[in-house]
């Protein structure tokens, strides 16, 4: 995969380092080979855990025997879930208030089992491998009981509907009217590196160490804090490196429990490392859900209404995003369209599969697929141009901002800025040759189709976050950050930002996150916030810093503040400078600059909050073909179009946006858990959860980023460009199926494997 | 050894917790063998090191043959001086300005060593008894050179003056003269702990660890990053607890540099733990002096002047502290008295053996034993009353503040506050019992004597003292001061400071010291100076958090801010209150109660600075008895009384006194660190250089704390306490066994061991 939009290459000089693609500081030891990831941590002393899991679906516990595990030598303790008694389930993140409690997942199951791969037990050894052994050891009699496995015709835990205007009204006076049944399968975000925790407890000072917890660590310090009874000021979670977050990993898990009690309970180090099997079957799932999806339009194929009946399966238990996803879908259904009435409803039904939660674009990708499907269906229906029926129902730029009546993550929904339309014949032309390559590989007998959606992405979840940065002596410059470092080069962009404010290199400014005692108030990194939130609040806390500096640096030079100006890396007034490194210096103790009973040093902290999330956009246009033959879609050619407000680092956007169409392609075409009808899980390898790799992914995709309509909720403009690249991708592929394939109905379901295309097109 | 003055027990509840011997923080992780030593800590993968020492005090390096050693399985490296080329010599951390260069010490000798102990090659092998080994094999080639052992006649390489007055004229004039030469022997610090030192560089970050180091944590990181060559923001030292400091641990040592050089060069940890027989001959050596010194007193037995000729063996460098020993020894020898003309002046003279520097009470158990001792004999022999001739001299409480035009550790001598014949006469008083059992010892024959000195200490040195002070949402309090634990119970002082400052139990307060990280500027704990420095700082950082909480409080309960009262761990007005606890969380992000643009959390950190010291004073008193066969001294009682303006907490005065009565008695009569004529040191077990134990010490000391004069020059009014029950031990002792064997001279000198005894008594 390349991507024809090359990154600006190289170190920015001076002031202005926002907005160029300038080296990333992670890559200054991933590239090394000196990331260090949660298994690279060791600890002197160290004990092994090994998960003990339920090889049953669904089943009543009639007693778990750990003697013969007990009795293997090397091995420390095996604990049940009757030790852990007095622990409460696992609480949801971000509730609304009305889960049930009882969906609720326990760290270790007690009475009952639910899906395969359910802690059941856990076993600490001297190594891991006596661990593994022994946990084979614990015996857990079990008395089966039924399976459910299809979501339809289950009872929901919950109903969640949305919606405005006159839905049955307008589907009543409509012109034409357009259904669809559509599903999207069960995948996941299967980050390559798999879990792992170390936990350490000082017995002398009473704390408590975690390392490899990421994502959001103050917040999971606080939920261990409650369920250990410790307070949370004694714990610290330290974020490592990870190999791939994507909103399922660094989510509070029951390991992230189960360590750091036995590291507790037996004063030892512990730790643990997932493996492959464990991962596909315990970390969460995402995006199954059936959609009944409809469109009402008027004569001139304007929307008059829209219309969803979703089912979503959500597995065995409500997990910490609680019924975020269903939410979600259906308060972004709508995406970048003029709907003057909109109804959906969502029922999530409990299964006993493994649970779900979020995956890069909860909800959207979901969305975008029903509500862009269901449009080219529609458009070919009305008798008009697929994409002449988005124009004519996006929203105008002179529409924003445009004030939707519906929540989404518990915000309103306030469209803030951006010229859809503009995007949209953007993109379309620069496609124009793929149409005429589609037309040329048709001719020669070959069955190429050509595919688009539009979508709406929402990024900046506030309420807020926080940095410090400081400036040492030596002048080097330190940030630290809530948000976390989960490979998307939050670093850098954090450091340029950092940089920009107080005229240093970005080199010189070294960015800590995701370190509990460093940062205590960070919200983490999730839902495509980190530099929309942690971005302004690193410029906040850098301006402030520079407020400081001016204050300093006029004492030091004699001079009226006012008269102050700030000059690349110092400060300059009546033809005289002082460096800001010497300005931090004279921030010390003992300096005559610093004023009685102000706080030493060179620092600020501030908080940057925001309201309501900001609404970045695109489009995604692909090229297929398709072998008629095995029913195998190949991606020929690729576009995100992208509308991000401001790019930091460029390159970074467009690393985020064609690694998000990589990881898009597995739930369009490749990626399925598969569960038989007891409910075990088919896919435990990587032999039958097929992962794309280099072979699969398009040889060129290319990444248009574009920065028309900066948005005006923050001082930096920016927007979110985590999720982007993938949101569309299930749609634009599915579109440019059916346009290779000829269909005129719906292509039904994703993925599209090939046993599904070939039935399609034959 | 008891106390007959018991502390207070048990915890204080509420609001004064200062001035209660409250329990200490420190025994919790001690008492239960939780405490963390520096040979505690290990790291993965961690090498170990040995220093090869010179066995030659003086002599020609002419080769270092390696090879052999390196041969050894296991050896990683071995490094000798020619591979630290470029590094220089470690500095001074006191400098006055004028010490010659060439006297500091390299790291590891290059063309010559000075003395036995001398590193000259470090070994790194895989595990310490391979390195130890491996050691030995390092063949050093050597060219014996002439050693200098005796001080006297070698030329200095300094000469000190200090006085004021005509002290020519004051001489001529007098009445009666009198001139003794005293000798005090060399004698060391010894903790039992000896040192130890683990060092981590992370490559990935290029950041280096240290733990071990100690007592100035700040400014040894500094050091550190100078002779590295590395940003001293990327080097984070932790304080780990101690087997004791008085001076000489945590100062800058060339293990101090070797074991982080080897941790980067090899990319490996590195540990070292120095064994008994290097840390005889490796720690600084301290207290060798010879004083000619001579008063003049007028008819009425008043001092006209002092004079002192002193001679200072500073062993083979000048190490961290310079020249500062003698310099506070000429600028403090007058101590409390009333001294119209004053002049000494100390020769600085290097010779062959260990490298001295401070312990306990540097300068003043010197000084005080040659000043008290010599009023003794000028009492006799003017045929006054030793306590008169005191009385008639001492400063009285209205002559205070006194400036005395001299200088101590580059600050002014101001004698603050004080009573200094009330406090003799206390003494005197309450002991007097002891002269009549002295009295009923030699009438049934025995050779018992009583002897007393007076005392001025110094503590409180400035310039300031940071701390941090942060209130968490749980109601834990935390400290992050720039002290540092060296045994002394800092952390429960600071803990009880903050405690009363913020009505909370001084339990819920956490004190983290030496940490580098935690706390960037601290000056460390030595000079008596933390619980003034240190304790100040913490309580105007609490000051400032007790500010910022009544604001914050004022919002929630939404009155003025004038209406709010400070009311135990809380605030009230209006008759409604909120805890603390509250107030913390209502500081966080999110809060309604949180101001724009001002930083969240309750926390603050503020400067202590003072300009001058703080001068505490006391009085010893001995009851001794003397075996006329063996020569043997025993000390049968003994008494400290010690004025400190001001005790955070009895108890930790108290321990301090008495542990400063043990070490003084080792310095007066056992210790003594012998060298032959080539430079050999005789003493380099615990078989010949002798500690006080259990059994030497005397089975009662009396602490007598008063509190009478707190220092005008601190808010909390209090004066250091760490060296007072040290600094006149080896005057008391033999002003008492002067008295028992009823010597009309003086007794030479100090350590009074047996054979000298004998022969001063038969």
């Amino acid at each position: 995969m390349s991507t024809t939009s090359a990154p600006t290459a190289g170190t920015a000089v001076g002031h202005r380092v926002i907005g160029t693609s300038v080296r990333r500081h992670e890559d200054d030891r991933l590239l090394r080979g000196l990331g260090r990831f949660a298994d690279d941590v060791d600890r002197i002393g160290q004990a092994h855990a090994r998960v003990v899991r339920s090889g049953s679906a669904h089943a009543e516990i009639l007693g778990v025997d750990t003697a013969q595990a007990r009795s293997v030598p090397g091995v420390l303790t095996v604990i049940t879930g009757a030790e852990l008694a007095g622990i409460p389930p696992i609480p949801i993140r971000l509730p609304r208030g009305d889960e049930p409690a009882e969906s609720l997942q326990p760290v270790l199951a007690v009475d009952r089992v639910r899906y395969v791969g359910e802690p059941v037990a856990v076993v600490v050894a001297e190594d891991p491998y006596t661990a593994e052994d022994a946990a084979e050891l614990v015996v857990v009699d079990l008395r089966e009981l039924p399976a459910a496995v299809e979501a339809a015709g289950t009872k929901p835990v919950a109903t969640l509907e949305a919606g405005y205007g006159d839905v049955a009204g307008a589907f009543a006076a409509a012109e034409h009217v357009v259904e669809l049944e559509l599903e999207v399968g069960r995948h996941a975000a299967v980050p390559l590196e798999t879990r792992g925790l170390v936990a350490e407890y000082d017995v002398a000072a009473r704390t408590l160490q975690v390392w490899g917890a990421t994502k959001v660590p103050v917040f999971n310090r606080g939920v261990l804090a409650r369920m250990l009874g410790m307070p949370q000021e004694r714990i610290r979670l330290h974020a490592m490196d990870t190999g791939g977050g994507f909103g399922a990993r660094g989510e509070f898990y029951p390991e992230d429990l189960l360590i750091p009690w036995l590291a507790r309970h037996l004063r030892r180090p512990v730790k643990w490392t997932e493996d492959r099997a464990e991962s596909l079957v315990a970390l969460n799932h995402s995006r199954q859900q059936r959609h009944r999806v409809a469109a009402a339009f008027d004569a001139d194929a304007r929307l008059l209404a829209l219309r969803d009946e979703i089912v979503h399966d959500n597995g065995a238990y409500l997990r910490t995003h609680g019924l975020l996803v269903p939410e979600l879908t259906i308060g972004m259904l709508p995406g970048p369209y003029r709907v003057p009435a909109y109804h959906a409803a969502v029922d999530v039904v409990l299964t006993n599969k493994t649970p779900c939660g979020t995956y890069r674009a909860p909800g959207r990708y979901e969305g975008t697929f029903a509500r862009e499907h269901l449009l080219d269906v529609a458009a070919d229906r009305i008798g008009i141009d697929r994409a002449e029926l988005r124009r004519r129902n996006l929203l105008r730029a002179d529409e924003m901002p445009h004030v939707r009546p519906l929540r989404a993550l518990g915000t309103d929904v306030v469209l803030d800025a951006g010229d859809y339309p503009g995007l949209l014949r953007t993109a379309l032309e620069r496609t124009l040759p793929w149409r005429a390559e589609a037309e040329r590989l048709r001719a020669e007998g070959r069955t190429a189709g050509f595919g688009f959606a539009m979508f709406l992405e929402k990024s900046g979840l506030g309420p807020h976050e926080t940095a410090d940065v400081l400036v040492e002596p030596s002048g080097l410059v330190r940030v630290h950050s809530g948000g976390t470092s989960l490979g998307q080069g939050i670093e850098t962009a954090l450091a340029q930002i950092a940089a920009d404010r107080l005229g240093v290199d970005y080199t010189s400014v070294r960015v800590v996150n995701g370190d509990t005692e460093l940062q205590p108030f960070g919200l983490g990194s999730w839902a495509s916030r980190s530099t929309v939130l942690a971005g302004n609040a690193v410029d906040l806390a850098a301006q402030a810093v520079v407020e400081r500096a001016r204050q300093v640096a006029a004492l030091m030079l004699d001079v009226p503040r006012a008269w102050v100006e700030q000059d690349g890396a110092g400060f300059a007034a009546d033809g005289r400078r002082v460096e800001l490194a010497e300005v931090a210096a004279a921030c010390a103790p003992g300096s005559r600059y610093l004023e009685a009973g102000v706080a030493p040093g060179l620092q600020a902290r501030r908080v940057f909050e925001v309201d309501h999330m900001t609404y970045p956009y695109g489009v995604h246009v692909a090229l297929v073909e398709i072998d008629r033959g095995t029913g195998h879609v190949s991606v020929l050619r690729y576009l995100v179009a992208y509308e991000v407000g401001r790019a930091i680092n460029p390159a970074l956007v467009e690393g985020q946006l064609l690694g998000g169409v990589a990881q898009g392609l597995g739930g369009a075409v490749y990626e399925n858990f598969h569960y038989d009808e007891q409910g075990q899980p088919q896919a435990t390898t990587f032999m039958d959860y097929l992962l794309p790799t280099a072979a699969e992914v398009p040889g060129v995709v290319e990444a248009l980023v574009t920065e028309d309509a900066p948005s005006p909720d923050n001082p930096l403009g920016v927007k979110g460009a985590g999720e982007g690249g993938i949101t569309a991708v299930g749609a634009a592929v599915a579109n440019a199926v059916r346009d290779a394939i000829g269909l005129s109905g719906d292509v039904g379901h994703l993925p599209l494997a090939p046993r599904r295309v070939a039935e399609l097109a034959n």
